[in-house]
């Protein structure tokens, strides 16, 4: 066998192994009920392993979801800069990662997580431990209100990926993304920061 | 074999028959390029029983589709009332389809629309022919803007069918459709009534 260089060392079986383990541990028991111990011993080898491989339990779940992207990054990014063009930045960001090499494997992880209700409870999983559960407390959104913002503002995202990048509808699929950014950005915007009295009811003094 | 009885009479070998040819065709040639004697040949059937099991093109694609709903009547019904409330009531109209019965075969379409490529260009099809291509003079929108602010409403609605129906996110899946509705509808009332400068440039007084 080929010697192996570069970022991912080892016996490409056993990573493999340690992939297959871990995605079943996500699907069956969660993200919080998931250990590297228990993927460990799914996949037969020793938790060390694991963590020389994956390093953290997050970056092991977004190998085990073949994720284009961390959406810690993503958030990140997004946050840096004038909180009003908040919502614009972070659909350019995202779409600049659906434009670029990122792109087919975006599409290969919409795809298996639509494919059935075991790939969509991983997918569902992901979304809540990757996705809302770091968004809120980033954000500075209030918890009661937090996670029904993020999944309004994420759900248009996907709806914005599955249109362009895997239906590819026109005139969606070819337009510039500053234009989508333009026209999706505030609605993000809305949900994420707006008071929104119409969903959460108005505010009472004190 | 027992007698059928009910809306679909005939032999369902054929009718199933007409289906497959009429998929194939779509996806294949596309809506435009499909006439109802195309598929009756690739059937092997005579165009009088594609007409008499399915009426027109528009019915034998939503057949073939297995849509849950015509757009058709949901734009009608969408467009009656305030035009300033037509974003809330048509994603309450929405949501009440895939709340309802017809849900199942919603999640199965979506399901089949991003599995692979073929499917995905039959939904394709699906949403500029049954889609885009009614909404826009339905809802009296410029020709030049039309499209894109049809595609980014539909993608919108795609993204939250996706996160409440297929991924089940919470709390999206389980809030109340009046909530999403509250939510939803205005950024939809944006992308089809708005003037969006930002997207489309200020308009030049003549």
């Amino acid at each position: 066998m080929a010697r192996r260089t570069g970022r991912r060392p080892g016996n490409p079986d056993t990573r493999e192994a340690i992939l297959a383990a871990a995605r079943a541990a996500f699907a069956e028991r969660g993200y919080d009920g998931t250990s590297i111990r228990a993927v460990a011993t799914g996949a037969g080898v020793d938790p060390a392993l694991v963590h020389h491989y994956f390093g953290t339990k997050d970056k092991l779940f977004l190998a085990a979801m073949q994720a284009p992207l961390d959406p810690q990054e993503l958030l990140d990014a997004a946050t840096e800069g004038d909180p009003e063009q908040l919502g614009v930045r972070f659909v350019r960001l995202f779409l600049r990662i659906w434009d670029g090499p990122g792109g087919a494997a975006g599409v290969a992880l919409l795809r298996s997580a639509v494919g059935n209700e075991w790939t969509a409870h991983l997918f569902r999983e992901f979304v809540g431990s990757q996705i809302l559960r770091r968004a809120v407390p980033r954000l500075g959104l209030d918890d009661a209100q937090g996670p029904l913002r993020v999944s309004l503002a994420a759900s248009h995202m996907v709806g914005i990926a599955m249109a362009r990048y895997v239906i590819k509808v026109e005139p969606l699929a070819s337009a510039p993304a500053e234009v989508i950014a333009a026209a999706v950005g505030p609605s993000v915007q809305r949900y994420l920061t707006d008071p929104l009295p119409e969903v959460f009811g108005v505010p009472e003094t004190s």
